[in-house]
């Protein structure tokens, strides 16, 4: 749990933080299949069947390409960048919404001047992540457009 | 449904609305518990166990005050106001993050001179609001913060 499920009332900080918000910086390692994302728990609790947390990726960082049985629903808060769901790519800015369906890859990545902050509500009750397979990774980079994407560069992908 | 949930992405348009999501204007009269109140449902599907909507309060306007059993998860994303929770009032302003307990009394209103927008997460599954009774009021209006609050006074409720 990183948000005091006690307090009705939490500030907003500056810098996208939240006061009694515990903000999780991920840990990159060689193998790490995320870059320069933080995550804080704006709302989990009993009385909620749904989580609301805030991603926020650095420049030039990008969130874990996985998929999932349960869906997302995310509202862009800050800067912009650009993501991947199922076999598209989006650019996305400030306030634009993203439904991330069942089982669908994606990813969010962050420009290189722009950080990319978004709320992610998820349900509570979820299923674990799943990393793709080398033979999902050769099926997504076989459309030139994901290719880019994956590997950082700054297309608009249409 | 007032989403198109059919779309993996839905652009935001200028003044807090978003293409794809119908905006519904609360309808006023004479007895009416709210004013000057929309919504639109942003994310709410099958694959959801939680709803996310955006109300948006104009100026001088109120939401109904209610309680239920569910729980309210508020993030502000426009403007400022005060909000009624359970017998505190608090001030509130862009990005914080309030929580409605289950029973607990709320109202959210927005200031004279701005509106009042936000982000509230419920349960899919949720049980119908309840009104205030006469004696509830009463209840309320014994404290004298919550009594000015509910007669649309601008004081800061502390």
């Amino acid at each position: 749990m990183s948000a005091d499920e006690t307090r009705i009332h939490r500030k907003a900080q500056p810098g996208f933080r939240w006061e009694h918000v515990d903000c999780v910086n991920y840990k990159e390692d060689g193998a790490a299949p995320f870059k320069a994302v933080t995550r804080q728990v704006l709302f989990s609790g009993a009385a909620l069947d749904g989580e609301l947390r805030y991603f926020e990726v650095a420049p030039g960082g990008h969130s874990t390409l996985e998929r999932h049985a349960h869906a997302h629903a995310v509202v862009i808060l800050r800067g912009r960048g650009r993501c991947l769901v199922g076999d598209t790519v989006y650019e996305v800015e400030e306030r634009d919404l993203v439904s991330v369906p069942p089982m669908a890859w994606h990813q969010f990545r962050a420009g290189e001047q722009e950080p990319l902050g978004f709320l992610c509500l998820v349900n509570a009750r979820r299923d674990r992540p799943q990393l793709p397979t080398a033979d999902d990774i050769a099926r997504l980079e076989a459309v030139p457009a994901i290719a880019a994407f994956l590997r950082g560069a700054e297309t608009d992908g249409s």
